[in-house]
């Protein structure tokens, strides 16, 4: 970077970056460990590490208390302090909103649920996710200038720059620009997708899809919706509308869940106790529920012929009672056998997966130095 | 690289590699061009030009004769000799054979094709492929050990390591270990993919589906079959299976293909121009045809909302007269409205998305240094 050399002032910038960059990826660090990562001179990362402790942004770590006494002083330790700061994820769904509040080495520290009605105005479901927010914000013991960034998983079609296109669940959500009416409420960046994509995104992160390269999701809840995983990306498609094919009519998505929601409602856990002690009912409400389910899947299966399928969403807490007949019905309709997996992160999945989203947001400031001075 | 230095022959290889990348990326150019693009020392390019130019890869181009008398000598230029070497593109398809031999630099020399029985043996199949492979070739004006790479498009579900794991057309065909069987007859390596999908890297190399990035192909013939571009790459899937959508049987491609097969044949113009003359049976057979194609094609558009479709296989030659009902279908089922292009690559899009395959074959190998010593 030749441009640099003629630039005290952005060299250092560059220096200080690489500093934090380095302790946040892992550490403790000491010096000559940080000398070595930056390949710099030990004096600038010695300039670096000052300025990022009086910024707030690294800490020196006391010696190690493990009983052995060093010969002469040991070398100082610096690390990232990932509680500098925090990051909020919001899960704004039809009936709920959920917020999750994480460190930035993403340590998740306070998480708050509060109901929604399906019919209040967007202004309303906004202002219960800003709310929400900060209370669990508070929960955490952070401030609210400490808030880096903010993720969101929402119900709709959401594009690129966090506008929901299209819900075909709530009316009047289509529209509603998130980044612009959230901003607004933190004070920091925020970043939406749709809430399937971003559970996605929490199963890549943290879940059973950790590693994999390219998955179907399966969000199975009062809606059925589908995600997927692309050479390690959530695919988003053009408008973020991809993994809609709950709306094709022969995959019967809609009719499979709503038939679902009216023959049990709000109460998933007493169909599928019902189902487990052999519940005539029940057995077949689930069996009908898999049958769509295992439809659209395969669909998707053979569009995309996946390494792994994910279940998510509210009902995926039914584990192998949904997991068995949809391996089942993938065996028979697909030209490969692929393996089911069910999602371990319950209800938190898409605030989990916002907050993912947030610190994708927080890294990308740290690293182009917009949070460094 | 500090290991490079150590090593004299090395050092010499990544240099003369360098130059031959900048040369096969463009040009002409001169000895200033391609020091300022290499970073190395003039005599270092001078060095390599001279190993390029004695092994075959490289030429000096004449001064351009365009009638102005330069002052002094005009400095020297020099080119990637594409002529020195060929590339087979070969489509092995269930009724017929069709190869294409371009040039390293991507220049289409010679087409050939022959029919093949559907019946015949896999091992009939394949010397019938590189029979007709070294005819073009010899058509083209090459030598046998002027092949540098071959690509295959061939039916069937075929995997990253080349070989056939499903046929539902070809009994026996499954199996086939294509880059081992014709490797042995050109004396190259061999890349190998299913023909949909080496079509679609022909749409993105040199058809309308160049430049996109999320692409849904439709490749329309006596079967149907479907291939997806993500992020600009041809999306295999784990077993190469990825587009297999055929086989659900709601989406009834199958039958779709077949109905169209038994009541056309061959003569799949004949059936284009009756159904633009109006003629009742040709209309109702194309209104079927398009109605298991778009109920099949919305499936995949709405699973990855991709930004272009693209029709094509022998069927596209129908333009218009299928092109407009599937546009008119998805619309109306898709959430939104996806253009739709008729594939202008004709018969030759296999076979000339598989030397795309081959190139970049050749491409690995160059700047991997394999061909250079």
């Amino acid at each position: 970077m030749t441009t640099a050399g003629g630039d005290s002032s952005l060299l250092r910038r560059l220096n200080t970056t690489a500093v934090l960059r380095t302790l946040y990826g892992g550490g403790p660090f000491t010096l000559s460990e940080l000398v070595r990562a930056t390949a710099v001179t030990r004096a600038t990362v010695e300039n670096a590490l000052a300025a990022l402790v009086r910024q707030g942004w690294a800490a020196e770590v006391p010696p190690a208390a493990d009983g052995r006494r060093p010969v002469g002083r040991p070398p100082r330790r610096y690390r990232f302090r990932a509680e500098s700061g925090c990051v909020v994820g919001l899960d704004i769904g039809a009936h709920k909103v959920l917020a999750v509040v994480a460190d930035l080495g993403g340590e998740v520290r306070a998480v708050r649920q509060t109901a929604v009605a399906r019919d209040v105005l967007p202004e309303d479901r906004l202002a219960a996710a800003w709310k929400l927010g900060h209370r669990a914000r508070r929960a955490a013991g952070f401030e609210a200038d400490q808030v880096r960034a903010v993720g969101v998983g929402a119900t709709g079609v959401v594009n690129a720059a966090g506008t929901v296109l299209v819900s075909e669940l709530l009316p009047g959500w289509a529209g509603t620009e998130l980044p612009v009416e959230l901003g607004k409420s933190f004070g920091a960046p925020v970043a939406a997708g749709n809430d399937t994509n971003v559970a996605l995104l929490a199963e890549h992160w943290r879940g059973v899809a950790a590693g994999a390269r390219d998955v179907l999701f399966l969000h199975a809840g009062h809606e059925i919706s589908a995600g997927l995983l692309i050479g390690g990306r959530v695919h988003q498609g053009r408008h973020g509308a991809a993994g809609e094919i709950g709306m094709l009519p022969a995959a019967g998505w809609s009719d499979t869940a709503r038939a679902m929601s009216e023959g049990w409602g709000e109460d998933i856990g007493a169909l599928f106790e019902a189902a487990r002690s052999r519940d005539a009912k029940a057995v077949e409400s689930l069996r009908r529920f898999c049958e769509g389910l295992t439809h659209g899947a395969a669909a998707m299966v053979l569009a995309v012929d996946p390494e792994l399928v994910v279940l998510g969403g509210g009902l995926s807490r039914a584990g192998d009672l949904l997991a068995d007949p949809l391996r089942r019905g993938l065996r028979e309709a697909c030209l490969f056998p692929v393996p089911v997996a069910v999602s371990e992160l319950g209800v938190e999945a898409v605030a989990l997966g916002a907050v993912r989203l947030a610190l994708d947001e927080v890294e990308r400031e740290l690293f182009e130095m917009a949070g460094v001075t």
